[in-house]
């Protein structure tokens, strides 16, 4: 059996005869001076919506957590383990980033089981049931307005799912004290996987738009 | 204010401008047929290991879960939401990839935080430590070691958290299960950002060693 | 009876027709003048790990002491006899050589045995049970830490080891006198017999790093 | 400064693209497996005499011990640590091979020591003076021998010894019984380093002869 999948010792191998070859300064500094991201993205696992790749970002740029379905779940210090919480937490008051950016997607198989849990695998945890709860009733709001096709009750749960997570971004008091005194900046953004277009969060309104690129 | 920070627009553009316009075929097909990756990583949020930039992979080859010292809780169904179970089953349930790769990395703050709790940044909640304390028994073993240096022990607590996150997974039926017939196999790497060198586990041993590629 | 083992006299065959026949001259000088090395090694009787061939030196350049790991006895002024410290004593202060290099290696067995006691073979005088308590308060301390691996646990007493007795170096007035007067300076290094790579001690830090030699 | 003298640091590039390079199974396998050295060899620290470099030897085949004056001292089971003795019992017991050689060689400046005191660097601790105190007896009635000259009297000593060395090496119990058994031969062997010339211990008599080579 082979250490690693054979399709990452290749890519492995591109990634020494090119990225670090031609950035080993940088990845030496990297290593030695520590991190410095200006940036932490909470972004989805899924597979076609890398925020790297997205954003073309180079190694020291982007602090990133993944989950399904890119949420952030309210503040709970109750004790527990909490993934995201802890991320967050590891990114304002220690990185001490400057910008927070919630990255959702089309097609988000997490959603897609929040608005159908039928579609669901079944297991005795059922772990996904529990972490799609988080949006729970917006799922249920959205799920029985049979008047949108299925794509745009998905699209719509998505950038609510957006909003919510920004919202309880600031449930946590060393985000919100921090934006407040102007120090830390919260966004929004939703990729188009199909045709590749970033719509971003209008802070003001909550609405998603194209960003005027060129 | 920009909708969005204006390094990732400027990134952004590269991307369509570079990857998309390339790829937009395999973007298309990617979202039309859904996504389906073989290879799950965890992940940590470092800005200086992304998996899809260390294994120079492209849209839907990696479903990724990243968070603070890609840890894997272990099975707990309990009916809280669990971040990175819900992605695990997910990935295995829904997606069916056939490998999960826990990636480490030199110089984690997480694991520098587990080793020296005094460092961590304190608030209320104590995400961190909380979350880190997932690997409290450990990093106090290697913690009291003080003939090992500061690196030595930073790095025999990233390993040794690579191994129980492994030893995680297999708590959760669904891997076990799947890893039993077959059809599912279990990676660790660690990942040097100084030197860009990739350590492979040992499966058979648990010791992490250099893949011959060439 | 053969004076020799067969090999041995084939290999010095060999020797005579090609080293010697061809540094005749440098022989001669050598034998003439005397030697003046310029380093000490303090390097283990493995086998695998002969000083002269990895670091590719000829005759009167390296004066070599060789005892099980590559150990320094701490200095004790007792009047009893001490292969090591007087060893050490000859190429300080009658060689006065410039660099002492401590150099360990992988898969020790002094190691092993300090690791593991019960691995050591069994005598009257258990001469390697004596001389490896030399190292048995770190060998205790690393080898109780079982959520590290067998090999890893190896390879931090060997590291470990090295330090110490770049310490116990120290601890010798002639040494610490004239790495004072920047006269001396003390390196460590461990080599993986697998690999055939070379580690060297970082010298601030105690921590073992690939030289970059390209 | 440095990690390593740039000597050796040259040295090791020519292992690696050189021996090493060719050899890279041999080391690898060496690794794997272990080692399984037939001969021991215990020479001197002289850069002049390696035994490797005069008999011609790869990793792998000769477990050495080095000194000062190649001694082997006489079994002590005191309890204190005893570098040669356990070098010895590790070859003898662990590694069981069945060829011990005693290499000594001319010009040894430990045994030129031991004719005249005198020459030797003082220092708090007299390392060299007791360490070569185990010859004391022989060295004296030598001195004292002016007939002989100068050069005749290093020889007559330089050889003696290694006889010394033999016979120590038969008070330790584990070696005189598997020498009794026929499974252990001990040798005795003098390198003349000007000539290249070595000299093999005729087992009867104790004298010292030119090998037949060709």
């Amino acid at each position: 059996m082979d250490a690693l999948p054979p399709r990452l010792l290749t890519g492995y191998r591109e990634f020494m005869q090119g990225r670090y070859a031609s950035e080993s300064n940088r990845y030496r500094t990297l290593a030695k001076d520590g991190q410095t991201p200006e940036t932490m993205v909470i972004a989805c696992c899924d597979s076609r919506a890398a925020p790297e790749t997205i954003f073309d970002c180079g190694p020291g740029e982007l602090f990133v957590v993944r989950n399904v379905a890119n949420l952030v779940p309210p503040y709970e210090p109750d004790g527990k383990h909490h993934s995201t919480s802890a991320a967050l937490e590891f990114a304002v008051q220690s990185l001490k980033v400057k910008h927070i950016v919630v990255l959702g997607h089309g097609r988000c198989g997490g959603i897609k089981t929040a608005l159908d849990p039928a579609s669901a695998p079944l297991s005795p945890g059922d772990f996904i049931g529990k972490w799609m709860g988080l949006v729970a009733p917006a799922a249920e709001a959205v799920a029985t307005n049979t008047m949108m096709t299925v794509t745009e009750r998905q699209t719509a749960l998505e950038r609510i799912s957006i909003r919510y997570s920004i919202a309880n971004l600031r449930s946590f008091p060393c985000v919100s004290i921090l934006e407040g005194k102007g120090r830390l900046t919260l966004h929004g953004a939703w990729f188009d996987i199909s045709t590749g277009e970033l719509w971003a969060m209008n802070p003001a309104t909550g609405d998603f738009e194209r960003p005027e690129f060129d």
